[in-house]
């Protein structure tokens, strides 16, 4: 089994083809984290989410971290952290037809400045493929005593830092970065902690 | 589809047949998460780790949130989540035999009272069946530059709060504390979101 760090690239490039993760904010000394769905594109993950505890703790402490990863099997899997800082996508098209404004009235939104995708082009993705899973604290938004439909938050987590690893059954010698751990057997380290511990086999 | 809130119990009863999930620590405003294995008993959640980042920083603060679920499809899963804090696992077998102290010597483990399982048959659980996943950050301690076997630390998540949330596909009358969400079809709510957007399917 060899556990090898990745380049940001690679980390990147593996990102950009994940969907689901954990999102952890936090307030105060409390960490708090939930799973949700996001869609990465130039260095910012997206997503969308009903106003709640998440997003009024991201509000009031912007930094976050998500995890996400791969499992195939518990000898070969990947996995991503990311330390990243939030901001909400004030202002979109969402927000405009709940407050009925004229779409001119307000000034170009944030969403579709040259260096930022398409708010709508995710929401659109992200509502698609997974609307049917809808985090558990849309539950008590409130939105259900309306005739109004639940209408999303927008956000992006900006990546300021990511870390990959990837665990394979490879046996090759391993990169400089890497740690190869040995055989898990009768003669491997579980074996011989197991063995200190004074744990015998039933 | 129907999101269902879940009673203390059932969540503890079902948080008991799982055993994978992830961490959440925080440093400052910082939050930090990562993925572990678990065994659950008598409000606690039992661990083992490498010392690395969440460690050090679950030892300057103790306060986290762990997150599991179990998901068959988008609709229909369970998602857990708890506040809890960190307790480390001082003075348990591990320990002394890396510390080649008689046992007599050490007063009796903390794993050891009455009121705690015993720490080596988790320990025996944990790294029989989850051995082969190693947290990435234990490529990082050091302990391959000697001849010793990396030993892991044990410890263990008090269960200060726990929710619970399941999603079926039921269409039966909610209970109070449930939701219903209506069809994500043509007429559902998602899809009347993705009109307020000015988004038409392609």
């Amino acid at each position: 089994m060899l556990i090898q760090e990745l380049s940001r690239k690679a980390s990147l490039d593996l990102l950009a083809g994940m969907r689901f993760g954990r999102l952890a904010c936090a307030r105060g000394n409390q960490p708090y984290v939930v799973p949700f769905y996001f869609a990465y594109d130039n260095n910012c993950l997206y997503s969308f989410s009903m106003v709640g505890q998440k997003i009024e703790w991201m509000r009031a402490n912007p930094l976050v971290c998500v995890e996400t990863e791969e499992i195939v099997d518990p000898r070969e899997w990947i996995s991503i952290v990311i330390f990243g800082r939030y901001e909400e996508l004030h202002d979109n098209e969402a927000g405009r037809a709940r407050r009925n404004q004229p779409p001119g009235s307000v000034s170009r939104s944030i969403s579709e400045t040259p260096e930022r995708p398409n708010t709508r082009d995710f929401a659109y993705k992200l509502l698609q493929e997974y609307a049917a899973w809808w985090e558990p604290g849309s539950v008590k938004t409130g939105d259900h005593d309306t005739d109004l439909p639940p209408v999303p938050l927008y956000y992006c987590i900006h990546i300021l830092q990511i870390t990959g690893h990837r665990c394979t059954h490879d046996s090759v010698a391993p990169p400089a970065a890497s740690l190869p751990l040995t055989d898990l057997g009768e003669s491997g380290w579980a074996q011989r902690i197991l063995r200190q511990l004074g744990v015998k086999r039933g």
